[in-house]
């Protein structure tokens, strides 16, 4: 009795490669058997738990067998506190990936086609992939969102149009007049993805809140995580804002328990730790500054980034110095899956992370 | 600009409704202002808490702004270690669920069928109907899996079975001859999820071990959870055991950190915990004793159960009683939504949890 497990799963599926995650420390220990090593490959926050967000750990643990919430009642209701929004606008997530991949089940199918730009999160291209739709790639500008690129690459197939604002991994980002201008554009059966992940970082005037542009724009779903400024990428939790109507599919297609207990006390927590969300952002602004400054002295290029991260262009092939970097003990990004053979990806760290990362670099270029 | 977002949603999920779960705790004390409430509803651990979990889990705490392993190296060492199994079997879930998701999302699409049988766990059809697939409902026979009916139920478009053993929410089982008969009839380009989420309730010597069947049957996968016997629901945890070529194909749709740090670690932790194990499974049986005396004295009539539930004939329609036990903060299962409406299900307790509902439904069917 044999068969081809492969032929017989979903054509999308067939054709679908897994999501490569930044090199854990154990795996770089294991494998190289040093220690002491930093990573700056994730975009994970560098300062730290919330002590907030830990007590509430710490409150969860006496009802570890029971299941969570499975409406996230609580959650939601923070949610709808700190933004000003309706519990009927939110769907709580597995991180935003989640969402990202409940929007697709929902709406995109083997006739639709998803429009994203260039350099966009490759999450974007593999929940499309996983549902058999098509991917339709638009053209950057300078690293970021072309929009106009955008408008043209629709077509009568297009259902989704994913954005992401900073992008990931370039940092770039669109202004909210830009956006609305967009947005005014589009008909309302063409959906849009607002992936505000790194928005936190990234708070100017000149900036859209997306969560307040939902009301505004029926076709428009805004996705935030905890992963990120909030400092719970191990728990795993976000959520997405979008019309009532939206919200509803989303919250049918949604695993009822999708969201853990643990993620949703910590995620209510940290709404309610503004110091930690300020010192978050505070320590980042001082890194970006000290990296960029480092990076300049070195005379190499970096695309100008709003978010956690930045992506410096080494001028020659990025691989071979991603892997000196690992044996100097520091794990950073290779950005080839995103077509930038060239460039790193590096997360701001604490400012000793960041003197180490600069010095391993200096000592790894010139070698 | 107006648009109708049902409409835009893929066929299938514009017919699909949300799952109902157990009434929480929390959501009872706020609905009827009442408290020393115990929940009876959703088959959790009763004993509390594994000390090793809890200390897993304050080891995770120093990491909860990193991501998790995206690959579950740990966890699936240790479950391999367990159950003597390969590496390339394993696939972790967000609890046993998502892996439910995973495999119709791999599998299945509008132009397939999927079998199950009457009376089988409500999560099957949900995940078959938002990937637009056909369910396909056998007739049960005593509140039972039937899989000669199962066997008849299949046509050219079927791809996929679930068996779940023990049966929730009824407690029945198939056993290991029963099951290897069924196999060995079934062509291997027809997929059976085999669910043993209440497994180690039921290891008695004619049980199947789905576990050690997948090497012989390609087609089998089988799925378990942490968070029945090893008390982990809160935190969202399983794995399903496939074959290599399957196991590949699931983590290709798998989201890249679907299962969270803490569940991890506190999964490796009861893997290890075979004290908090052999204490839930005699705790249970001591439990389904107790109550199906008390049941048997009110004359009412159960079916028998190899769980950790146990599922009641009020002879009568149950909802009403339903609602009374929840006055009395007793909170059960009602199984309308199972096309049982006569019948409550009821999760073994501690003996002074059982004691109270047998006195609780005493007097509600009394009055």
């Amino acid at each position: 009795m044999s068969c081809d497990y492969v032929a017989l799963a979903n054509s999308g599926v067939q054709q679908l490669k897994p999501y490569q995650a930044g090199k854990p420390i154990e795996e770089l220990e294991r494998e190289l058997g040093i220690s002491n090593i930093i990573k700056l490959a994730s975009n994970e926050n560098p300062l730290g738990p919330s002590p907030k967000a830990i007590a509430a750990i710490q409150q969860e643990i006496a009802e570890l067998t029971r299941y969570p919430d499975s409406n996230g009642h609580q959650l939601k209701q923070a949610i709808c506190q700190s933004f000003d929004l309706d519990l009927a606008q939110i769907t709580l997530g597995n991180g935003s990936n989640d969402l990202l991949e409940l929007i697709t089940r929902t709406f995109l199918n083997p006739a639709c086609e998803a429009v994203y730009s260039e350099f966009a999160f490759v999450v974007y291209p593999l929940v499309v992939q996983a549902v058999g739709a098509k991917s339709v790639v638009a053209p950057a500008k300078d690293f970021g969102h072309n929009l106009q690129a955008i408008s043209e690459a629709i077509s009568e197939k297009t259902r989704l149009i994913f954005i992401a604002n900073p992008n990931n991994p370039t940092g770039t980002v669109i202004t909210n007049d830009e956006l609305c201008a967009f947005l005014d554009s589009l008909p309302a059966n063409i959906l849009v993805v607002l992936d505000e992940a790194y928005s936190e970082y990234a708070m100017d005037a000149a900036m859209p809140n997306g969560l307040a542009l939902v009301k505004r724009y029926p076709n428009l779903i805004v996705t935030r995580t905890f992963s990120k400024a909030y400092g719970l990428a191990a728990l795993r939790v976000g959520f997405s804002v979008s019309n009532p109507a939206i919200t509803d599919l989303l919250n049918r297609v949604r695993q009822p328990f999708n969201v853990n207990s643990f993620a949703m006390a910590a995620a209510v927590a940290c709404l309610n730790d503004t110091d930690y969300l300020a010192h978050t952002v505070a320590l980042n602004a001082q890194g970006m500054q000290q990296l960029t400054k480092g990076i300049q002295q070195m005379g190499l290029g970096y695309i100008p980034s709003k978010a956690n991260f930045i992506t410096i262009d080494m001028g020659e092939e990025a691989l071979p110095i991603y892997q000196k970097l690992l044996h100097e003990g520091v794990i950073v990004r290779p950005l080839g899956v995103y077509n930038l053979p060239n460039h790193l990806r590096v997360t701001i760290g604490t400012e000793s992370e960041n003197t180490r990362f600069l010095l391993a670099l200096k000592k790894v270029i010139q070698c």
